[in-house]
Parts: C-alpha cells; structure tokens; sequence
C-alpha cells in the first residue's frame, strides 16, 4: 500500500504538544503490531513531514527550536493536513498568504484536521462553514465570532464533521487516533496506542 | 521566586512524545490559572531548554527537526534533568561522554527523571543502582539485565524512588505533572493539565 502522507503545519509560536502529539502517533502507526516493526518503516502507512511558511527555525511556544522539512512552496502535497493551534494562530488569522495555502490544501487532501486554536485557521479560511467543531476551551467564544454558521461543540475532544477538529492541546493526540483508526482500523490504532502508552479515549464506538 | 531550569536531554533517534510532552508540561506550567497567564513568563515557575552533545540539527525517530539550545559545554546547571528515550538510547549505551555528562549532572540537580528507555542510560550511569524504576513495557527485561540491583517496576506509569522513572512515551507526560506537584503542589499541575486538556493519572494521592 502507498503510504498516506501527513502535513503537519508549523509557524511561530505554534504550540508544542499541538504538532508532536499528532507527529508522534502517524510517524509511530505500524500494520504490524509490535516493539520490532517500529525499527523501520516497512510497516508504516503514513509518512509525515512538517511545512511552514519559510524554510527557518521556527519558535514554538515555550522556545522549542524545529527545522521545517518544506516551505509552502516546495512542499508535497498532502493527503492528510493537520493544522496545530497555539498563540500565534493569532498573527496567522490576518496572514493571507498561510490562510490561500491551507484554503488550496483543504480542496485536495482526504482529511483536514485541526488541534487547539488551529480550528481559528480553518474557520477564518472560511472551511468549517455550517459544520460542527471545536477548539481549546479557551477558544470555544472566539471560534463562535469567527464565523456564527459554526455549530460549536463544548466538552468533546474530537468532533467530525467532514473536517476533524479537536479541543486544546492533548486532545490532538485523540484526532490523530481518531484518523488512524478510521483509515486502519480499531485494531491497529489501539495497538499504536499501546506502544506509546497514551490512555485512549475511544472516538468511534 | 527563581525559576528552575529543567533540562531536556536531546539526541539523534528521540522519540518525539518522550521529550515534547515533558517540554510541553514544564513549559505552560503557570503558578496564576487561566489563559492570560500563558501569554508571559511571569508565573511560569520552570525555565525549559533542550542540550544535545552537538550544537547540530537532531533528527528524532520519525525525522522531526530540532535544533538543540546548548551542548554539553555550554548549557546553564539545570535543575531538573529529562533523560527521554528512544530507539537512539541504543547507541548511547556506548557512548561515555554522554553516560558521564549524565552521572556528573545527577550529581547536582533536584531531581533527575527518564521517560520510556531513557531509564536504559540512567541504569548503564550506574544510577538506578538498587532502586525501583520502570521503562517502556518493550525494554523492561533489557532495563534488569543493564543493573541485577534494579528494582524493575511492572505496569506502574511513574515510579518514584529518588530517581523519577516513568513507562512508554506519553507516560512522561504524567512524569512532567507528577514532578510539577510535588514542587508547585496539585492545584498547578492538575490546572495546567486543564489547561492542556491532558486526561492525567493522580500519582500522588
């Protein structure tokens, strides 16, 4: 099978657990159970790789340093986008440039998703329209005012709607499973669970 | 009050969740709640930064991009050290100028933590001599077999026993709050992973 592959995006002040916590599980899902298969990518149905706006060190919040793999520009194009959130989601709601690049990605990948206040991106960009989603609690009014076609969803980690959003932070690590398990399967998403040891809130029963 | 300094050990073939989940706990630690207080430095208690043995580029397992904030010989006296893990552990078994950069900091901080197989370089340093500690579930019989004296702990996410030992991956989160509590107390660290929306496992009662 040809692997899936994952853009994750990545700007300045992009919150840390927002992107590890979804990079972790893809680049950690194996077909094939086990401590061994994650040697290698044999197994691997996902491949990911990070995008920004430029091809500098990035800051995250907290003062993480990360190297992007791609600029827009030069970037694959992904079958699954994931658009972390974090304090400087909002520089990026009046940065046109990053809202046309997820606005043209969202008309060809199989799933966008978001964690935390990426879901202000999307919404600015004008994709969650109508749909039910969330954001950080802290977020939940903001998102509202953006947009007031939104069905806001308050107290869920993971919301589907045609597009994935998740609450703050940790929960993105929830949408990630949430993905994995709908394109693999419960049983290779548990199991991916297992090897990171993440205490699974289960999103599709 | 001071801040501490926690340290974050980084190295080629980390497990991405192993040190992003702890940076991400220390790092939005506040001592005042809510939102607004994650937008400055002002009450975080913890000062977070990364050390490699090179100044270089790091690719972690799954090939995220780091650039670490000080080597050996330049990084401030930390505090707190996170030994994370990672297949990359395997190699450093061998290598003694990190086994030694390890057992000289041991020697001077507050409290010296692993996640996952990090705990594998803490018992070759000599320093899990006759002590309780855990790993990921995978290395558990490589973690006996490093030191005969280790007291390997089986199915416990975070074992304390002067050294802060935790299971696989996102059990360093729970690590991160557990050494949070016991310096800020419960309040801040169950009102961070609030803030964090991480589904966190009480460690201490």
């Amino acid at each position: 099978m040809d692997k899936l592959r994952v853009g994750i995006l990545l700007f300045d002040g992009v919150e840390v657990l927002d992107f590890a916590g979804p990079f972790e599980v893809f680049s950690r899902t194996r077909l094939t159970p086990g401590v061994e298969s994650r040697r290698s990518e044999d197994s691997a149905p996902f491949e990911v790789f990070t995008v920004a706006a430029r091809g500098l060190p990035l800051f995250t919040t907290g003062g993480l340093r990360i190297l992007p793999h791609f600029t827009f520009d030069g970037a694959p194009r992904p079958d699954i986008l994931v658009i972390p959130g974090g304090f400087g989601t909002r520089a990026l709601l009046a940065d046109q440039p990053t809202l046309d690049w997820i606005r043209h990605r969202a008309a060809e990948v199989q799933r966008l998703t978001s964690v935390c206040t990426g879901a202000l991106l999307l919404a600015k960009a004008g994709l969650l329209a109508g749909r039910r989603a969330t954001t950080h609690w802290g977020a939940l009014d903001l998102l509202a005012s953006l947009d007031r076609t939104i069905i806001v969803e308050r107290g869920r980690r993971v919301v589907e709607d045609g597009i994935v959003t998740s609450a703050g932070v940790a929960a993105g690590i929830d949408m990630a499973f949430s993905v994995v398990e709908s394109i693999c399967g419960p049983a290779v998403a548990d199991e991916t669970a297992h090897y990171i040891e993440y205490p699974r809130e289960r999103t599709h029963a």
